[in-house]
């Protein structure tokens, strides 16, 4: 008995040493570590290691601890010190049409259709091009990886043109073609939109960073036929829905008087909704229709800043959260918003609804970058593989400073990101592992080139708009 | 006839050659010219000119003009390239408590009784003291040169060094010693306070850039005897008073239960208004209580970030500029916002006022530039001094930065300056003639020096709320 309790006592006292001798030895090699940061992992116990650390091999985070256990257990070809810094999943930008990035600030402070009949739709219609959409696509997603978004859910014309930029700029993506009943400038008919949706569907079905998406507008610009032509082309193919739904009172009026049901309806009835269906907006929803879109499962993209700027109103994104309907942030396009930082998308999101709700607690710091990282990824279907910091995830990560005088002192990481962080504050953006910007020089995109061209292809816009 | 005829034409043919031959050898030596930007004078008839040029000379605008004209008029001994760069008067900040920067993030997310009594009333007790409010004062300086602010409205304690700190930074400021009934660390009684703020009039009374102000606390905070005796300071010295005013609910309810009035009504019963009277908030006001505003000339400082984040409710902005109501933008302090960025401020009043009045029109852009700037200065009584771009104004002046990707392509400055542009944008601030920062590199100040205290004193706050 003596003997065995001193061995007990041997294994208790020697084991761990032992072991921590034998795993520095025999330490994992990695392709990268990002040591020493204020680790904001956004998993379900709302995690921060401050100091932490997060060891990547290729596309995947193989741990997040205390610098000290990172150290050794791995060895990595590249390290970054992000001392001081915040280390946290990159943002996801669950709604948007990239390349109407080319319209920013193009008529501003109008009623919703004098500004899309005088200044949208005549420049969509006069510039859109596969070559515009290109320009406009890069200069965006230059935006993004400046701003730490890391993935983004996009639906456009010519949306192949956005795929290869989406892959040429290292972002992840769920894009979609648009379909929409009006000719536009990359289809005539819903029948042809329809057609370059499959086609679309089909030539990036098996992409690592891009998962192709149906996009059907809206239920004010499609018939019930093509709604549910949309519709099945995603359940074929097991891939995400996209819709515009119930972003304004119009929208409703106008589905009211065409299908004589309101939007939710309408399409519960049409069994439009796919495994995975991403609703934008969602502002005009009644507590019955939260229940619809729980059981279906719906997914909402809250816009805050269009939906303000536009005066469309204010998405019920307490009621979703209690109901239990995956809710993610979004910037909409930059032409009503005017930008892409995914910052500003989740200071809004609080605001607005702390505001409107008369209430300071709702959608907390916390909340609000949930919203923004594993909210965004549970609406996009992408939870599974990125969102948080968490082993076995994709390494979509991004460290942001916090040394400026707006973020002096630093009391609190998570209130500091939401309530004075900004896009231009990230210093490196890392998407599936790839660094695409690091002490803010983006790598993948040459940005005075995409600036230039931007600017030369502004001259189109203007023209048609007549200024 | 013949003669005088040719003569006359060679009066007129020549006269002009000769005039701009005269002037250009005549050319007046100024000190600083703003060279070939787009200036926005936000004067009254919004004028643009892409490209211009201002002159100044000294502490004075001489004139604003094309880049040709101005070259051709004057001489200067600085020239500042502003090429492609936003150059617009600098912006005003009508409410605020400066030092409360080092509370920043300091409980976010609370009902407003809960943060105050749990955070920021026992913070205060245990850290306030002159030194703090010195590198507090010093941070907020800071990170309002670096945001492009020239002027700010201050009520806190220890005002004197609040002042000798603004002397320092180099900016202009209506700062003014808080009265408020409960013992504070710079006063035991209102009595005592009382005698701070006519010490503090007297002190600052004939500062180039300072203008003393008496900054009773609210209506629930003091009684009608200490709210008259602050008012009689004011028009003693002719200096303007500060008040919190109609801010919450709550506010009014407690106006009610003390004075049996409402707060408009209660001030106006006991003759309280200065020639220059800052309302901060104004949130709850009646119809009614416009036009007493109105009558009584008090301007508003309208805050909406605060009174988003604290959900303390919605001004009624478009009200009171259609009633001709003074209004002016403010931060608020660092603690309830959680910055001094007076981008966001222009951006936030507008979002929220097009929200609750459902209508994108209100607060369009160029309104939203007014109230940051000339706005502000009528609020402050400053608006011949200060607040445009105009001949004869004291040149308070910033040049923003227009090239960032988020800021690309430029089809409107002023939408651009109101929607995506950021206090980092800012790379010039220039007060009165002096350049306070260029290149984002500040002058007045000791950036690191100004860091270092501000987190060494952020212990004292950890300590005093026990983190």
């Amino acid at each position: 008995m003596r003997f065995r309790t001193l061995a007990a006592v041997l294994v208790v006292l020697v084991v761990p040493f032992a072991w921590q001798a034998l795993a520095s030895r025999q330490a994992t090699n990695v392709s990268l570590v990002i040591a020493n940061g204020i680790v904001v992992t956004v998993d379900g116990d709302r995690r921060i290691l401050n100091p932490g650390s997060v060891a990547i091999n290729g596309s995947e985070i193989l741990a997040v601890g205390t610098p000290a256990a990172i150290a050794g257990q791995f060895r990595a070809s590249e390290t970054i010190d992000a001392t001081g810094k915040v280390v946290m999943p990159g943002l996801i930008n669950t709604h948007g049409h990239a390349a109407m990035v080319m319209y920013r600030g193009l008529g501003n402070d109008l009623a919703l259709m004098d500004w899309l009949q005088k200044y949208i739709f005549p420049a969509e219609a006069k510039t859109v091009s596969p070559e515009f959409v290109r320009i406009g696509t890069r200069l965006a997603a230059l935006e993004m990886i400046q701003s730490g978004t890391t993935m983004f859910a996009d639906m456009y014309y010519f949306e192949e043109e956005v795929a290869r930029v989406t892959r040429e700029a290292g972002l992840r993506g769920v894009l979609g073609q648009t379909v929409i009943e009006f000719p536009v400038p990359d289809a005539k008919t819903p029948a042809d939109a329809l057609k370059r949706a499959e086609a679309f569907a089909q030539e990036f079905a098996r992409d690592e960073l891009i998962t192709p998406s149906i996009a059907p507008h809206a239920v004010y610009t499609l018939d019930a036929a093509t709604l549910t032509a949309a519709s099945n082309l995603a359940k074929k193919y097991n891939i995400p829905l996209q819709i515009h739904l119930a972003e304004t009172q119009t929208e409703i009026g106008m589905s009211q008087e065409r299908h004589k049901m309101r939007p939710v309806a309408l399409l519960d009835s049409l069994k439009f909704w796919a495994p995975v269906t991403i609703g934008a907006h969602g502002v005009w929803i009644t507590p019955d229709e939260i229940k619809v879109l729980m059981v279906r499962n719906v997914g909402i993209s809250n816009n805050p800043e269009s939906n303000m700027k536009l005066a469309s109103g204010t998405a019920p994104v307490v009621g979703y959260r209690s109901a239990g309907v995956n809710v993610g942030l979004g910037t909409d396009g930059a032409a009503s918003n005017n930008d892409l930082d995914m910052f500003e998308a989740m200071r809004q999101a609080a605001f607005q609804q702390k505001l409107v709700n008369m209430d300071p607690r709702v959608i907390s710091a916390p909340e609000a970058l949930e919203l923004a990282t594993i909210g965004g990824a549970r609406v996009l279907g992408q939870q599974a593989h990125i969102g948080s910091l968490e082993r076995g995830k994709r390494a979509d990560i991004i460290i942001v400073n916090m040394d400026r005088a707006r973020q002096t002192p630093l009391f609190d990481p998570v209130s500091q990101i939401v309530y004075v962080t900004r896009g231009d504050d990230v210093d490196t953006t890392i998407v599936n592992g790839k660094v695409l910007m690091r002490g803010r020089k983006v790598l993948t995109l040459n940005e005075a080139r995409v600036l230039a061209d931007a600017r030369q292809a502004a001259d189109l816009v203007r023209k048609a708009v007549g200024q």
